[in-house]
């Protein structure tokens, strides 16, 4: 029997439209780790939610695999870069799956980041590379949205 | 007598046109540093750049504020949403600076983020507010810009 894991708040249905949006949004994930005991490593990276897990691919051989293996607790956050600001910040251990070539996540990433003529395009020229998924499960998920505060009403 | 500090290539004056682009553009930094000894964390901020150094200021009582001290190593991306991507990387040490009221490097941030009519009013409406400035020394920078990639070619 396994065990269903326990989506923190910000992330259970029905999602605020806040959420809504940078999940669904062409925002590329900047995803941190930890390198070594204690060095902070950040980049930005497509990803693929899917109701319940994050999901971000990285090609064989790259650097960040070096850092992060099966159960590595990494952080992310979704955020929009005009204000008033948008953001999704999340945190939890991610697994890893090899692939023999583009893992699926990615090809509907690729999709929604370039759009459905581009996208496949750019994956027909990635085709037969081997990736790695990583698979991020949230235990810790905040929100928040500038939209509705004070000085944004004032500005009127 | 200070040691000089040596700026690593992709900060070094001439500038390229993308990192100019970047530190001058409106993105967010996307900070990340550690918690405890392996926990990454990640979240926006503004930024300063003054030709050296790479300023970020917090406000007093913030939680990154227990984490980052004086000397800690921190990993930032400035980069952008939308294809083709550019991107700079930088990392090094901080040095914390307590401020009774509004950092400079904020209220330069603050006009270059929201404009030079909005920025000030921003600023009006925090005045007084303790910060701690953060104060980036790069050991090293990475850029990169998609823009000349074999695909952005064929596209056309």
């Amino acid at each position: 029997m396994s065990q269903q894991p326990v989506l923190p708040d910000a992330l259970s249905a029905p999602l605020s439209p806040n959420v809504e949006l940078l999940l669904g949004s062409r925002i590329p994930a900047r995803l941190a780790w930890t390198h070594g005991s204690v060095q902070p490593r950040v980049l930005p990276i497509w990803f693929h939610w899917n109701g319940e897990t994050l999901a971000m691919a990285t090609f064989e051989g790259a650097a960040k695999l070096r850092d992060i293996q099966d159960g590595t607790v990494v952080a992310v956050s979704i955020d929009t870069d005009t204000f008033p600001y948008r953001s999704l910040k999340l945190r939890g251990p991610v697994s890893l799956q090899q692939t023999d070539d583009l893992a699926d996540a990615y090809r509907e990433a690729a999709i929604r980041y370039l759009g459905p003529e581009t996208g496949p395009r750019w994956c027909e020229a990635l085709a037969g590379r081997a990736q790695v998924l990583l698979t991020l499960t949230p235990t810790w998920a905040v929100e928040s949205d500038m939209s509705g505060m004070p000085f944004m009403a004032a500005d009127r």
